[in-house]
């Protein structure tokens, strides 16, 4: 029999991996120095309060007969729902909770998504970029077409009319930029989708980081309805990346090809997936109450706390950069014209401080490097320091 | 742009609706009538303390600083998974905890794994079955084979050398047969996919309610080892239908056109998931651990009394059946030559008898009749008397 050789075209990529190993060799070798890793990308604080006791109510509930839960909804429960579409109407957006669907993470439904797309459609992803959605549609066989975001445009890459693509996936506030985009770039973005034909997947994934008039949701958008989906994440919202629970909008006004998009992602999930597990549905709930939203933006504000300093730090020292703003990242030219990985070097050698190199996100990441806020208060300052001692 | 128009091969199925709207119908025209469902898929009883106990622990680590969890490994955290390998060796079958992967369920899994072989890949699978293994694949345009599993077989369809497939699902104990293979018919599937370079997909998720020799694991059989993945999930042995997990097992020596199966789907994994909660990989081990097997095995033991009140009332009625022993499914001949609708309408209306038709479940279910064991033993026992009324 045959594999799926589909996966012969996948570009190995060992961003991660390298970065450890250097950075554990140069441990190894200089075991008196302390090293400060601003690569992190995985939140560091704990789940609040009122979402750890909503996590053990929910475990409770299935430990009795009266309360115990079998399978969930595909789409989640109606109540996990109406807390999320409660939370968009908190800054103004209107999505109904029959077109929100909680899952297990964005990350899934980023990667599943064009499934109920046909093999034949173009994709089009902005340079640089998260590598689920390229690897997960070279998996499927598809042509993927990369719009660049560069110095020129702000990180903020724009659509190209002389260009058809079918799915579109655009990440705002970006990973690995921090870029944001503007209203009226958005709506460009928009306006292309429905003028081609085409769907937006759009990844919110950090939008609770924005602070700025900057969208936090496509469906923020005139024309929105008809041509975008939207993924969002608790992962970064409320550090459930050891948790995993996400949500996804599709409005039911999006057709394409006589379908209805959600019946078909709604068919899918009910062949393809179970659902999400009752005590974190529960927690999901918890995060968007009152409670929740107060408790969540502690560890947000703390995260962009040290996001702050880190970009003051670059304003202090002259580095163009994106993000950090609006974003847990920072998006930054490497400086003197070094590549990414001779400033990883340079920096790891001469700091002791380890980030990311930008060219593991693709040809337009060559020459930048990636600094997260996810590090602690103390070591933040400290990298900082370094960083300044270093390059100014 | 175009959606997937395999989409649109996919037939209907209104099984489960069917069901619930001539229930739903019946009630309300006979207010007075106490209806019993023997047709429940779900389990019904509560999760075990030390279950309950173990999912707390993982919120409250969770809520600390100190024991909080980011993202998990993509194959599950090494404690559960050897958890999983020690319950493999209590019954005599040597997995390495490397081999396993902890999932969401065995229903993702059996509905994704054909993504990693190629789409000409022609699928085969036994008739009746669970749907998702023939719709996962119709949605990615394959060819399908029918094994017939039928009253002369036992309902254990057995290979045919002049066929070939690649892929086989097979699923033992089976649902909704609740038939059995034996070593000796597992062996010859064996044999015929090793010769055919074939792939076994093997659901063994009731493989916890076998209570003779039976094989609990394919890998139990000579030669699984080079051709077998088996899936196996908590929803039916520890009653985690709400909770959510299940478990993969992949041979390191399984290799097909070159490519070792575990790395290809481990790609799958990291690129398209992004792995199990950390409160339910708690709650995983302790469903393994010595405490919570024994725990577990009461609720099974439930289940199992009621299976064995269906079993022996079909025997005194003389009614042919598989399942009820190694099974929570009972799956009869309908009496008198009656269609699997038509005993519907009859059961309901004379004994006031929910049941699910074999129909639903392929061709070969035509003139058959599913029951379960996980109603309560009062309603159960009820159910069999109103049967034994009417049918003896």
């Amino acid at each position: 029999m045959k594999i799926n050789h589909n996966y012969d075209n996948l570009v190995p990529n060992y961003l991660f991996a390298d970065v450890a190993r250097k950075t554990n060799e140069y441990i190894a070798a200089h075991p008196d120095k302390d090293v400060i890793r601003m690569g992190i990308g995985d939140v560091t604080l704990p789940l609040p309060p009122v979402v750890v006791e909503a996590l053990k109510k929910g475990a409770d509930d299935l430990g009795h007969k009266e309360t115990f839960k079998g399978y969930p909804d595909y789409e989640g429960y109606a109540f996990a729902r109406e807390a999320i579409a409660k939370y968009y109407a908190s800054f103004g957006v209107t999505v109904s909770p029959d077109e929100i669907l909680i899952t297990d993470g964005a990350k899934s439904d980023s990667a599943n998504m064009s499934e109920i797309f046909s093999q034949d459609s173009v994709v089009l992803v902005t340079d640089p970029v998260y590598p689920v959605y390229v690897d997960s549609n070279i998996m499927a066989g598809r042509k993927i077409l990369l719009a660049p975001s560069t110095v020129e445009n702000g990180f903020c890459a724009m659509p190209d009319e002389s260009v058809h693509a079918d799915l579109i996936y655009l990440c705002s506030p970006n990973n690995p930029t921090g870029a944001t985009y503007s209203k009226d770039q958005l709506k460009a973005w928009v306006d292309y989708a429905n003028a081609n034909d085409a769907v937006i997947i759009y990844d919110a994934a950090y939008e609770h980081f924005i602070v700025d008039d900057s969208p936090r949701s496509i469906f923020a958008i005139d024309g929105a309805r008809t041509c975008a989906i939207e993924l969002c994440s608790l992962s970064k919202t409320a550090g459930f990346t050891g948790t995993r629970a996400g949500y996804t909008v599709i409005p039911k006004d999006l057709v394409r090809d006589g379908h209805n998009i959600y019946d078909l992602w709604y068919r899918r999930l009910s062949t393809k997936y179970n659902g999400v597990s009752w005590p974190i549905q529960c927690a999901v709930a918890a995060v968007f109450s009152d409670e929740g939203l107060k408790q969540i933006d502690e560890n947000i504000n703390y995260y962009r706390e040290n996001a702050k300093t880190i970009a003051g730090t670059f304003d202090e020292l002259g580095i163009k950069y994106t993000g950090g703003k609006n974003s847990p990242y920072i998006w930054i030219q490497c400086p003197n014209g070094m590549g990414s990985w001779e400033f990883f070097d340079y920096l790891l050698e001469n700091a002791q401080v380890v980030g990311t190199p930008g060219e593991g996100f693709g040809e337009c990441g060559k020459g930048m490097f990636r600094f997260t806020s996810f590090s602690s208060h103390e070591n933040t300052v400290e990298a900082m320091r370094r960083m300044r001692e270093l390059l100014s």
